[in-house]
């Protein structure tokens, strides 16, 4: 991470979504000017150039730029609050805060972990979240504090409230890896940050429990796995990324299985990298991925 | 075509399948050498090993097939039929004929005419029908007769019987290459032969009409297509190939359905020729595909 | 092609390179404003955003475009030139006119034929030009003229006059769709356009000649295929495209042609697309591609 | 791993391989049944029917597999030397013992591990060896001991001969889980055991050292990873996987490098899991893999 966070240092990403207009990208491309910006990437979408909506990534080096901060957004507010363009500045040298939640797969939880040690991940990890405890020795062995919350049998409001209470102030977004219990809207609510689901299989084939070997019933030829927004409605949120692996007859459903544990992975990995640089944003029940 | 066939000279397919039981390899195997076959491929399957379904497929050359066609078949009903086994023994040198139906989009009839010419697909095409008319000189330059069969407006069942005289007792299956007719099961059980038809959607995700929009509105980040068996039961026959294209947020629907065009012609060509080389076995709403 | 031209009247392709500097992106973006445009689309990249090379590809609207081109492009002159930025400015509606040379394979020519009659390439093919002749009638039932020049033995300057004289004016680049002769670097200078060749292995594997043999006795698991550049290096320039497909152990050399030939086809396809749109930008022997 | 092996009690491997003759599919399949086995997959393989090499993999269940694999032997002997046919017989419930030698770069090796404990992977892992120590506390996490044998300096022979010594008699194959240091043709051949490299590039593109900033160099749009068997001939050994990602203009080396490591831990794993299936069958500088 070190390394990671320090190539990042000085660099700001600012997102910019709203109605489109012309002279959007001119104004936005002047404002990092005049607060002596330069301009690393830029990425940009129209859904329509008449009348459709405007969405905008830019990433731009500042000297000084934690200084400089307040003023740029002094700037922002007045330069793009007027034409009703939604913003938001984040310093990339300052990594996110996720929180992982997992039941008894460790697949997906590994990958992270791993990825997060060798600074793949702009992020930190204040905790791991479980409903049982099989993987309490390897994540505290990756140096993260592991919390063992169990479910409550039919009243899921108490362990909601004790994760809740953990999560307080501490994340700035959740990591739902293989986390096998279906959480409330009120927790969504009470969370307030993001949370990103991996899904067994290749949304919205295979909506519900059991997946894989529905995929099997059916005899696919590809299994998937979808990481997504969680939303209120199940397995419905904004998708942030998707992939698939051949499979053929001879593979049962537990070989299904093992082999999706890879996509999933893969899948997940992704989406979590491009939530922690600020390159998804959501667009009613969809993503724009930059 | 003629390269093809001739390669394929005295090459027998033989394709076995039943109750698994021990022995049943040894017997094949040894009813072939006895009939001075060489195998010169041979693929296996078993549902489970104990009490399972056996499938198998072997390619044998046998010199003057042709002759000994007769014998083979005769030790076969012997050998094979007091097990229980269901079997089928083809000339591979004997391409198969395929009809193709087609509606107004021409690339996946264009794709099987392409392939055809090139002396990859082993089969004859007697015909293509069409309830339109913009694809026939296209089709007549291939030297492949069309008819035009203009789909009834509210009575199907009069062109339906004309595209049933046209078949009759001339084709061993056939394709339909993007026929937006939805065929009555009365057809169905008249036609007499496996029908395979291109689904534009990785199924089971998105049945039903206007794939593309509803996958642009679910934000999915794959399109697909899916070739399958044509049953009465809409869009869901047994699979035969998939396959998937990656999307982003940028392309709209009508991109979409451009994408899929060429995922589309990919799988149903890998579909007929796998079909057309008696590699596909029908397993309840499964295929074993060797 | 008049449905997709006219989906880009009034829009203008904009291209700028050269050393990175600060203000770069917001002088360009206020060139674009000023000059009465609405950017639709934008991409950028920085080799290193101290000191690196910059490129940009900006889409932008502009109601009576013709008209106001030699205007913007005096802008653009006066704007970009002190800085020294390289720069080009298209008209989007405007196809670029292609040429296509082909030997005796026909793959990637229909390819390339039949996308441009479905109207995905933004192009027109003012002709073909072939040292066979077993592609004429093909070529000339897409409306497209065929010429053929013969190949000569062992003096090539005389075909290669021949073609020059063919393409003078009347072509903005050519595409090599399996042109199975090697251009002389007299002829390359005097095309004064550039070529795009389609290699059926993937570079830098198996340069040279009968690249899938070679892959065969090499026993890899995949094969590829490359659309470059020409320049002088045989097999040496700037990659635009490369894609693979899966191979076994029972894939004789032969096979592997049959299945590399779609590999090519597809490949080749998007190189053209993307050259057509100005999505790639040269640089050294490599390629930018937005 | 206890359940992986339990599963395949009372299951055997047999791999036959020799001269393309009639009968041979006959003689085995009538050999297994006289021994009391069900066969439960058969793949079969010839380079060319008319006097080529033939290939077979058959597992077979058998009761006792145990006590009656002496008894199988002999009668593989008697029927199978005669014809000149080489074969192999192993009990599937038995685990090879895999070796891994790893430097500083923990993907590869990390793979392995997970797998195994997955049980994934049908092997036993006795050792792991570094010439680094930065991993030896994640492999003695997971259960395995860790030796540490320094690489010499100009003198090779020292630390080849100690690791000789620790794998004599104790492993079944050996992994070089990116393990840099080049091996002497001594020590493969006093090994006797094969061993399988993981090669960071799409052989036989960017063979030697630094592949990532070679294939950086050549602007190429995939980047590939080879998994093969080690001979004489650096990176020229027989090719058991491989497999690729897509890259751009915006990745630098240190990207790909990173995106690579994905691919070479995948590559290399199947490479591993298919070695120790027995599915993979030299050929030549080629493999057979079923």
């Amino acid at each position: 991470m070190a390394v990671h966070t320090e190539a990042k240092r000085d660099q700001a990403c600012l997102i910019v979504h709203g109605p489109d207009q012309p002279g959007i990208v001119a104004a936005v491309a002047a404002l990092v000017t005049r607060n002596n910006g330069n301009i690393i990437s830029l990425d940009q979408y129209s859904s329509d150039p008449t009348g459709g909506d405007f969405f905008q990534r830019v990433v731009f080096s500042r000297p000084d730029l934690a200084v400089a901060m307040p003023g740029i957004k002094d700037d922002l507010e007045k330069t793009l609050n007027p034409l009703g363009m939604a913003w938001k500045l984040t310093d990339q040298s300052v990594p996110k805060r996720m929180a992982i939640l997992v039941s008894t797969s460790d697949h997906c939880l590994l990958e992270l972990l791993w990825r997060h040690r060798r600074g793949e991940l702009p992020v930190t990890i204040p905790m791991v979240i479980s409903n049982h405890t099989n993987t309490a020795e390897d994540v505290r062995s990756f140096g993260v504090p592991f919390f063992h919350v169990p479910s409550g049998d039919a009243d899921k409001s108490h362990p909601e409230s004790e994760i809740l209470k953990l999560l307080a102030g501490n994340v700035d977004f959740v990591v739902l890896a293989r986390y096998m219990q279906i959480l409330s809207p009120d927790f969504l609510d009470r969370a307030g940050v993001p949370l990103i689901n991996i899904h067994h299989s290749f949304l919205p084939a295979f909506i519900g429990a059991a997946p894989y070997r529905k995929a099997k019933q059916r005899g696919v030829k590809l299994i998937g796995a979808t990481a997504h927004y969680v939303t209120r409605d199940l397995d419905e949120g904004p998708i942030i990324e998707q992939d698939v692996a051949r499979v053929s007859h001879a593979h049962s459903a537990t070989d299904l299985q093992a082999r999706g544990a890879y996509v999933e992975r893969a899948v997940l990995s992704r989406a979590v990298q491009w939530h922690a640089e600020d390159r998804v944003i959501r667009h009613g029940n969809q993503t724009i991925v930059f």
